[in-house]
């Protein structure tokens, strides 16, 4: 079998006022990913696949968001809301170039799975002209029905012009159509406008196909995936769905959750093994975490790599670029940025460790805080390996510490420390006796004259 | 129509041993509010309403409570319990002054809706003399029914009394009454104890109303809604069923809650447009959060205003009073209180914040600390427009630094800084080629001594 | 009645290959705790009981964990996996000594309560030779189904050997038996392996004691008790139990939890009275809390004691050992370790109280920081009565603040300061006019040079 040329063309112009938002709807996340990512990567076809997004009009950060996920990606702008069908016309230019298949998907249904759009697409090697995605409804009110005779999609019937019988089909309509590409466009193109609202029904498609003496065939999924996003509600129950399936998967690979619901991940979380995570943890997109290694509650960690046998948190913040080595540790109230942490290196305790590059076994005490921001460039740390940083240290950026090197408690260093050397910045401790007890006394007179 | 003068006795006597705290049960909070304040504001019945509260011997904090949320409120003691009829009258003197409407509430059903009390108020203006407010029990075992007939309630029947098919009825009794207020304290007081417990039950208003020619009716609501509070169980039931209402309502106002059953909110949470508030967030009474705004992961805010596409967290603490200017952005580790934070400043990461005011444009460094207590007095910190405060910075108010001041890392900064002035409070930084090589010689030969 | 000698075989050989996982099953935790150490919990008849668990081969760390929990346990190691019955025998050393009673149980059903073992044993008091764990199961499909005639178990049916009318039977064996002691080792000797796999079953026990005329009969329970590890779902669908009936139990004990399901605790928890907690809490093993204490959201305890109105939180890290008096306070963003806070003590903010005793009515300011490793050995802090700490102190440890002594912010204290002293580390604060502005235009221009 040679392979086939797929075009999948995304109506992605919808307003979704209802989302209440500034934002196009499309755009919203699920999981970290906006919906329309999600329809584009499970829709793509792989090698020799085209994409077309239909957006609305001044929806350019739609048509950025599509370039982003699939920079092949060509969109084209729905002037006017005219119906499914108008909409996919508005990408007439993508099908008239031709293709094997065409696959019209929906940006705001972002749980529908690779797969299910694969099996889409499998009908149409078999001789069918139109598979259309169906789905058992719990509650079939106002869907459309997909009614079946003998195996084959004779009509998708809508609430107001459906029978006492055909009311009782339970098979619904998800909008999902995938056209053998050949006729597609000529198909397409016969949809009228005949009906209440005057607008272009690609559903109408079905019973073209069936004058045609073509055949129509459909393809069942779950309710589940065919959810559509058009409130803030809808967004977060299609959330939950994601999470419950990223859980569902880690759990399967051996992941440790001790507490699945209170763990947020990412699609393309990476796990190794004998991984545990604690409860009440975020994981946000481009984290890998190696085997053995423990992520403690109350955790956050977005675009970072967690070596073997690393221990994070509890309370730990890892921002974008933070890479802990093996056996690495990073403690409570500790921030990390595009910072290297290598292997056995510690960070204990309430620090902010950005911009630096950690050397393996080093030790940072409590309050170490690399100041990399001068308040107009951002410099780099490099601590030494096996150095040991004090307490309430301040590290001026740019500066290196010295691997071995040693600084006491409380400095600012502001100058390079050489290997093996001891740096302090600090001053006489001085002891006034009875002093706490004359300021007491002092404190409490002031006090009660502003009491008076 | 006139308005109708109301008067609501809300019956709050109960011990609430159940609860198994020194806490009188209706003090026990829901959503951050007592259960009394909730009932107290939904029969709130607006201008020229009146309210009495009858309360236990010695809680006089209930009776405190009542008048926090309800400055009028008139507060009665029942001396003796002796059911619910004796508990009304408990506030006759209140009864006696007389009003159109009587309603009778209780201190510990916090999930009754003001819409529902305004339901019950209204059968009167209609000639009913009494409305009694029921549910359709999923299980009706151990309630009283309601039996009616051609519309009208005649008869509540107690679980023992029932017949077998009166059993059958799931429209049970929730406690709450409206009396048209011209007879109502005659009725009560015919009520009599004429029973197994020798006590006075508010439900035989119903048989007096009917043997006077009288009208009852009932006024249907949902079970959640009735549902009434006596164990720490029953407590945490309310609250989700709470959260759930107040998460809902934020939903539909376009509130993006990624995880909504993670989210903790207040019943007067103000949201602006476009508001995101990621997983485990609490949110605490008087809190507003104006438009674009993202409240992060792991944060918790009382009482404090965040103005447009202000961003909180992760792991911010808002304690009372803070105020964020539009995009002020307050980081990870970082606590505030009574701290005005003008437009566009920064406080990043692991700082405290508090009796202070940030200029615009201000960016405080890891580590800033006001130290605004000196073990005995508090004292403010005036931070000026643009300032840029070093990492690991002490401010010992009262102090101010100007505006455009920078003040070096680690200083203690204890006089005030004028503007565009710099500002070190630091010693020379002193570095001992080899020193850490010797010292960790010598403390491995310590360390090795103390092994034996 | 005497007491009887009992004796409990736990079979914890099993692989748990399905776990993917280098740790044996049997010790994976749940609630903190490993599966093994639930089972030998719940089945530990106390004084005159014996214990003999069974391993697999290069599995001494279940061993280990065995003696941990049980330091009488004895163990045996099943070099092959021959079935149920051969597993119990690899303990014959244990039976042949004789018991009045011989428990068998499994190390990965960790939710069998202590009551439910009880109850087996009972009938064999009675004269009953053998008794089975029973449930009954929500779909039967794939259990060996318990045939009941008059009270007495005549046999266990497994599904392929179940007629149509057998699998109707809902009662299904959990696999946990007893037995009389004194023919037990005589009834699993008579174990054949005539079937399918070649391995012997312990189920074929229940036909033996039959044709020896003795009587069998089962104890149900219910099937969420029963529930078997088998993958890391399961392990996070036991915790979930788990977590379930310890937060109904500190409810009933009077606990306030606002938000049950985000509480984690430990099974052996204790609470006292009036004890609130906040959503967002876990807490580990070894944790008491006293009377009127406050655990607030975000906070993470073990191995640690909450004094009476102690408030503990937002953001609290309490590691082993550490103590809080009466009304102790410990903040935001605070750890501590081996510490022992007395009453009315507070540390607010920010801070690090390691290794460290801080007396009553101490007050210690944000950011105090207890130095107490220097990089080779742990030392000791000691904080007297009353004293205050400033904002941003290093206590490099060994070091001791005496009683109301009164540190400066910003100090790094390596000398012990007497009581009543005051004592302060810090240079002069330097003020150079207009220093920020020239600092501005140099930077800009540095700034500038980098962008070209």
């Amino acid at each position: 079998m040679t392979a086939r040329s797929s075009l999948t063309v995304v109506l992605a112009a919808g307003e979704g006022t209802r989302m209440r938002s500034a934002l196009p709807k499309v755009l919203h996340p699920v999981a970290q990913q906006s919906l329309l990512s999600h329809v584009l990567n499970a829709t793509d076809a792989g090698e020799g696949s085209q994409l077309a997004v239909v957006i609305g009009p001044d929806h350019e950060a739609v048509a950025a968001e599509a370039r982003r996920v699939r920079p092949d990606a060509q969109t084209f702008v729905q002037r006017e809301r005219l119906g499914t069908a108008h909409a996919v016309l508005a990408a007439r230019e993508a099908l008239a170039r031709g293709a094997d298949d065409l696959l019209v998907a929906f940006g705001d249904t972002p749980l529908i799975s690779a797969e299910t759009f694969a099996r889409m697409r499998a009908p149409l090697r078999q001789g069918a002209a139109l598979a259309v995605l169906g789905f058992h409804a719990a509650d079939p009110t106002g869907y459309g029905r997909l009614v079946v005779e003998n195996g084959r999609l004779v009509a998708i019937r809508e609430q107001a012009d459906a029978s006492a019988e055909e009311r009782k089909i339970t098979l619904c309509n998800a909008g999902v159509m995938a056209f053998d590409g050949k006729g597609a466009l000529a198909i397409i193109e016969k949809i009228g406008n005949a009906n209440a609202k005057g607008e272009y029904y690609l559903t109408d498609a079905v019973s073209i196909v069936r004058e045609l003496g073509l055949e129509a065939v459909v393809i069942e999924t779950s309710e589940d995936e065919v959810r559509g996003i058009n409130t803030k509600a809808q967004l977060a129950e299609a959330e939950a769905v994601m999470q419950a399936r990223l859980r569902k998967a880690a759990l399967e690979a051996g992941v440790t959750l001790i507490a699945p619901d209170t763990v947020y991940l990412s699609a393309d979380t990476k796990f190794g093994k004998d991984v545990t995570i604690e409860p009440f943890v975020v994981i946000g997109p481009g984290v890998t975490i190696d085997d053995g290694a423990v992520i403690h509650s109350f955790t956050h960690i977005i675009q970072s790599k967690i070596g073997k046998k690393a221990l994070v948190g509890p309370y730990a913040r890892m921002r974008p670029g933070s890479s802990l080595g093996e056996g690495a540790k990073i403690g409570n109230f500790v921030e990390t940025k595009a910072a290297v942490i290598e292997a056995g290196a510690k960070v204990n305790h309430l620090s902010y460790v950005g911009d630096a590059h950690v050397g393996a076994s080093a030790n940072l005490g409590a309050g170490t805080i690399t100041c990399n921001y001068d308040g107009f460039l951002k410099h780099k740390t490099l601590i030494g390996e096996g150095a040991f940083i004090g307490t309430n240290t301040s590290l001026v950026a740019p500066v290196t510490v010295g691997n071995r090197a040693y600084i006491g408690s409380g400095s600012v260093i502001t100058k390079d420390v050489p290997d093996d050397a001891m740096a302090v910045e600090r001053s006489q401790q001085t002891i006034r006796e009875g002093g706490a007890a004359r300021y007491r006394t002092a404190k409490l007179k002031e006090k009660a004259a502003k009491g008076k």
